[in-house]
């Protein structure tokens, strides 16, 4: 007898023949406010049932590439240095095999793992990142290693002037100073993606969604919901823009269930995801 | 005594006076995501108690015409085609005693019963169609008798070229490559409803609203919600637009009071069914 | 790299080893009340993580034997017919490799598709009922196959005197005076459990339990929820009076997780399985 | 076409042929602590659909008597003395008809309303009181008319020594006191309800039953939640123990649907009713 | 050892070095719906931890300005005339004080209190009204003190033609007659703010927002919900339009946390107040 | 004007003259399943506003003593081990003092920071620990600084056989195994309390009390709910049967309101630390 497992949208493609290796990450240790993110990637796999497989926003189809569904990383709890490095392992395999990492968190520390790994293969990467907050903080509550300073981590990691913000429309003051000296930043909009993308031409590019970017009417699931955010038509479209680009890694972010009680959130949660990996995808 | 009755909006009026009549469907069995829209006319009915007769949209008030709330009716369970036999009855007795068919759902399958009741009157009727999904599938898991073929089991009992289709944003490939053959299908969007109309002129019409045509923001209580819909504004223009057409029935569907845990699905359903009462009323 | 899948409890034996057969049966399609039974299999794997392998009722560990996850039926909608169809040839497989099946619900329909099959195996069998309701009914707003009726249907299949009914509190007054002529009833209570085990002896058993047995307090978290039930104590008491049987193949039905917002009646659901299976295996 | 009108249980009895008078009080204009009760006898109508007609515990059916359902009293906000007056007025009707009312709350506030107009009729009355809370203030945050002051009143009506309390399981020291002079109290248990019944036996008495007499675990959709309360078996054993009494009116208060997620209150709340009113019909 | 007290956004200032005095008002007496506004001061001074004090919209933070949590007033149930007499005297102390009140709902009517309050001192004011409902009844199922009247009494006070309304989207016939007559009004939308904030010059002006002017999508947490209403970017547009006035007190009004499940309404709220508190300062 | 604090039940003593020294601990870090103890102690401070001062279980009243409310810790987020030694750091500073600790959780962790404290002054100190889950781990996914390890790092500590279990129903066998060789544990049951406290007389004693000890059904909100568990009137026995000891700390832990919809959960566990304080009194 069969085992009739669950993947994301039905992933059905083994590793090897696939370009894309999706995989969760249930962490939400850092989370300063509402937990929960832990649940994303399990409720997404469950709800993406729902999803049709073919995006009319880019016309293409999910069944006509690829796709490797690896399951969720098995995580300590308390310690986000191990969980980092266990995440930093996880991508560092999948880019040496030559595939695309896209990763679910989880909170948004998660993508400092990935983004080490990044680095560590392509180190001229830039970042476009999604979201509600700066997440440039130099210490939260006296931990350097938080959700609320991913950012300004990255920033460490990478080349100078490599981070592009979007969608940003909460922080200190200090954070938005921070912005100004040392990212491209678009408050409130997401309305220079295009323009940015014909900036960066073919530098392998990162990109990280977190999706509290869109305004808590469409995604109230999330721990920190800031109004005033995105549209759900505003961040397909960003996501369309990105097309062009070199894609070589990828994650969405903040999703927690726990305050989807409708599932909204969760459905849109999985049609970024769908749509990111059409965006992803070779020999489109 | 008195017994102190709810119904739709305090309708009061008798069956004879009223030119429409209104009624639930409590029907879900098809429901392949979410189930519970058999919970819908009667949640509506109490829900409807908050909402004013006047609106400020038309400009008109229900309390100037009459409506017949005939409850829900009692179905089995399990059975899909004894449904559809009595939802047809029913319309049909409505429609041969000179009264238009105002029903609530329950899920979208309940459409076929009416329009065939109303397709036997009037052979040369259209149908204008809001949903967020094309609803244009020939089976689904090997029933032919299903929410996701509805709009296609239509198609094959009216004349062809006489069904108008908006707000779609979801599909199987196959569903908009039928769409393209076989009916007028404007994606995403309701901006073409108003030429439309002026096209169809004075033939009969009969209106299906699948509520999830509406951002799941603003409508988050349905069994497959689907990011990037429209908004409530822009049905409540949609609706206007249809105020010099000659309806001869109407549904809305697809409201699932389980997960309007907030409520204001229920609030904009109950506000669609005053502004499409209001349009189909004669000497307005 | 490894797909990390989710099984009921980490279950990770390969089929052939396994003497015991899981799997999910998603179907709510004749519930008359609340339904959503179909998401109990999939809640139940999810949550399961939660659980410890060891019983200290018991005294015994699940990691000592071999237990296979078949995954979920994928199932039609809207069809009942087909339905117990595909859970009997599961089933009858299952039992033609020497094994037990053990099927998640799902609403009580579901149980016919198994006893069907186990009564073809085992023409002598016994069903031993535990349930809030009588299900005895011939039929149910006009249908015979239904949730409702389902012991009735047992009934109809089994030789004369051989399915007992525990803790029932709801039923017509018809159902109960069918009971008193053709099983064996106990009212509100399971105390007799263990007198009837005794009786039985070694003759074939299907154990059913829906889970409305246990009272709303502990179990919240079904479609028709009876108050007056028993305690969670009880019926592990209950189970644990089972060890004895000899048991061919059980069933649990009717959690729907919609209505079970805090989570405890699918912990609930899930202790009663570890319990259930750890009195089916053999070399105890 | 007829109506297809909701009542309590499918209550189908006109007026003049019911000797019980079922009618709703969505009031809960002095909750001091979570307001909602209001909402109780609307949602009781429409869930009182999934429960049978025949007691099994009681072995009668409401199907043989006839009861009347009146709705709801539409009532004013802010002006807890119209409220009473109505509720006064509305149960005066009802006892100079010669029936006996059964009123469906909201707040406890409610029961003053109605003991008034059977003190009237009836002035050697006892009151038979089921409660979490003692209700003996003397006023609460400056308001006399208060739901923690209702008992108090009814004790300034009746006579001397005519109320009896049980369940009770909080108050402030001074009404533990007030209650050891004036009226008996039994703590926490109904353990004694039978002796006190045997005591008054056929002197008129109205029935109260504050729903939050139960334990939170059955019935935690209640203003005022107090754990350590009774079971569902020992209120319907307590009720049965009424039935020798010359009950002449009733009440069940209390149930606040915003606060039962899951329905079993609700669920709890019907069954109580069903069994008060098959003790307070004749003829039994 | 200190008490480590929870204030809105942490507000450390002491009352006599504050200019502005925020207050909550935990009524909902007379709510004819959905009640439980009581609520909202509470809930929002816990949520208001997740808020960030710096303004990305008016480049100002809070921490550079001293404002004053009073806590809320400890008020009877049951009796709006004593309530409302309550929130005079105290929004007349602080006005005596020569301070502003910032005053946390509750239901709309609290804001009569207050506009009372500032009239005595201010007699030549003027009102500024967001809101989806016009809330100028006469009366309200009889009671005059309602929710549903209060800006008629307000009206009632003032000078004429010194109420200004703005995104009113339902109400009676004969309110929308009334406001033709006697107020500005514009209807659904907010576009006309900077226009009459022009007009009004250096008036005295209070501010009273109704929060379910904003659309359900952005704020389902309420009593009443409308949907059609304003977006969150349109209400943060129209209080900076606010920013030259002279405001000399405020409130907003009608979160009811038991309808934000999410919280997605109560973080709109605090924005909300965040960014009116920081117009409403002096040395901006 | 004067700040209206919320505080615990209204504890509106001052430091110095208070003996029992309450303080909140929202940590959550290593929990593994579902998060959110963060929220317990804020929510109790709310909810208890609801809760009788008066116990009628053992007829004292807390008004008659003195307890100071010293609000919640200030926490990082992701460092355990940061978090022990805050808590150990307060505790310290109110033993030296000469005051009784009484910490609100949290996860079970928190319990190590306040044994280490009161073990400093208490060398010979036992536990009374009430649970579900043993908590004998030696490490937890490859931590050993988790809820599931708490108590047998209390073991380390303390001189051996001075921890007492009562309730435990969940754990692995090793762990069942530890317990037999290390600590006196009753299983299921806390039938024994009254002969343990016999026993250890006037020794020093803490209490750990893991809400999760009582059954799901009466406490749903927590973050791994173990049906089979202990009632509500089992826990305040036993807190009776303490009232001889010698108290020096105590903590109760687990309440996560994120899944206590309904509020039972709190109410319960506000009546477990009225219940609590009253037996931790002197000159009772």
């Amino acid at each position: 007898m069969d085992k009739n497992v669950v993947t994301y949208m039905g992933f059905e493609s083994d590793y090897q023949q696939s370009c894309i290796v999706l995989f969760g990450v249930p962490f939400d240790g850092t989370t300063s406010f509402r937990p929960g993110t832990r649940f994303a990637s399990s409720v997404m796999r469950q709800e993406s049932y729902g999803l049709e497989t073919w995006s009319p926003y880019l016309q293409r189809d999910l069944d006509d590439y690829d796709f490797f569904d690896g399951g969720d990383l098995d995580l300590p709890f308390g310690n986000p240095i191990r969980v980092i490095d266990m995440i930093h392992d996880y991508s560092k395999e999948v880019l040496l095999d030559g595939k695309k990492p896209l990763m679910i968190g989880g909170e948004h520390l998660v993508t400092l793992g990935a983004i080490k790994a990044c680095h560590a293969k392509y180190p001229d990467m830039a970042v476009i990142h999604f979201d509600a907050h700066a997440d440039l903080r130099d210490e939260y509550m006296g931990e350097s290693m938080s959700h609320a300073s991913v950012i300004r981590k990255c920033h460490e990691i990478l080349e100078p002037n490599n981070i592009y913000q979007f969608g940003i429309r909460s922080g200190t003051k200090e954070e938005f100073e921070f912005a100004k000296a040392n990212t491209y930043m678009e408050l409130f909009e997401v309305n220079t993606v295009k323009s940015i993308v014909d900036q960066i031409g073919k530098q392998p590019v990162y990109i990280t969604i977190d999706l509290d970017v869109l305004d808590p009417s469409v995604f109230p699931g999330t721990g920190t919901p800031e109004p005033g955010g995105i549209s759900f038509k505003e961040i397909i479209e960003a996501i369309k823009s990105l097309d062009t680009l070199n894609i070589i890694g990828a994650d969405i972010v903040e999703l927690s269930p726990n305050y989807d009680q409708t599932g909204i959130s969760t459905a849109a949660a999985c049609k970024v995801v769908r749509e990111l990996s059409l965006v992803m995808v070779e020999d489109k």
